[in-house]
């Protein structure tokens, strides 16, 4: 019976090494996607997530289409208006580069002539945001950690330190400027 | 043992009127927001879906921020590049009249300063437009109905024969001039 030993020991030792290998390369991509200051790594699937709202930036050079999205408990709070955000909560906040689509264009020349309309779509991904509620871990920011990614690679800890910062004129609406947008 | 039967019995009636009232409603709500020619309704839960991308209108007086949804069909095929999309495809088009955000602008002036940056937000929902995929049902429209709603009341029967022809431009597409967003 000795082969049935060793037969064992090999599959032990491949289901072993199967399991550890994504195991091992899925750590190293966490660690390198982590966020200094808060320490805060791109949630799985977020693009899964529900919209919470939409906006664009004009008037200066960063001309971005940007969307809101949020994990269940963040859909959860903004639907019954609920403030503050219970922890757990996570807002991904998307920002795309703008371009003003040709075809689009074309089309609302046709749907509403002498309109002069113009669509402005995402041209390439600028960046995106998370902000995470963890009252007690992020109590000295009230209650919140941020992170900020471009092409999966977070911002440096300088950028970070401004987060908080600029999130406090809304302490009113527990720091997030975000309001849940009508159901048309 | 007769108890027992007429305990059987009321439970047996409770559970069919209770049963059957959310179907009645729903049922009434649904022949009130038929749209016209198509024959399409407002699908249930259209807010949960998943985000396709966002774009917003300028340069006329229809200042707009929206964003596209799909349900899990339109997901996956937008995800694969499949073309023509399958039958079962819905796309959602959320449309909202745009203000500027004074509370955002004055983030934006302390986090961009001398930028001149400024943020616009869903004022109100405007309408909500639905394509609905059915290659032999809308066989006369690319495989495609379409719906117009505002206030959860459809558009005349004039509106959504305006809704094929200003998609025709987009034929190489499927008729779908939304393209998916790059995942930030």
């Amino acid at each position: 019976m000795r082969w049935i030993t060793i037969l064992f020991l090999a599959i032990v030792i491949a289901l072993t090494i199967l399991a550890a290998l994504p195991f091992a390369s899925g750590k190293a991509d966490d660690q390198a996607s982590a966020a200094p200051v808060y320490g805060i790594r791109i949630p799985a699937r977020y693009r899964d997530w529900r919209l919470i709202s939409v906006n664009h930036l004009a008037g200066g050079s960063l001309k971005q289409v940007r969307a809101q999205l949020g994990n269940d408990i963040a859909i959860k709070a903004f639907r019954d208006g609920k403030l503050p955000f219970p922890d757990g909560t996570i807002i991904a906040a998307l920002h795309w580069k703008e371009n003003s689509s040709e075809a689009n264009n074309k089309v609302l020349a046709i749907g509403f002539p002498g309109a002069g309309l113009e669509s402005f779509v995402p041209e390439s991904a600028a960046n995106v945001q998370f902000m995470v509620k963890d009252s007690k871990k992020y109590a000295a920011t009230g209650g919140w950690g941020f992170a900020d990614f471009t092409n999966g690679k977070p911002g440096d800890e300088a950028l970070h330190k401004t987060c908080f910062p600029c999130h406090q004129p809304a302490k009113d609406r527990d720091y997030v400027f975000t309001r849940y947008a009508p159901t048309p």
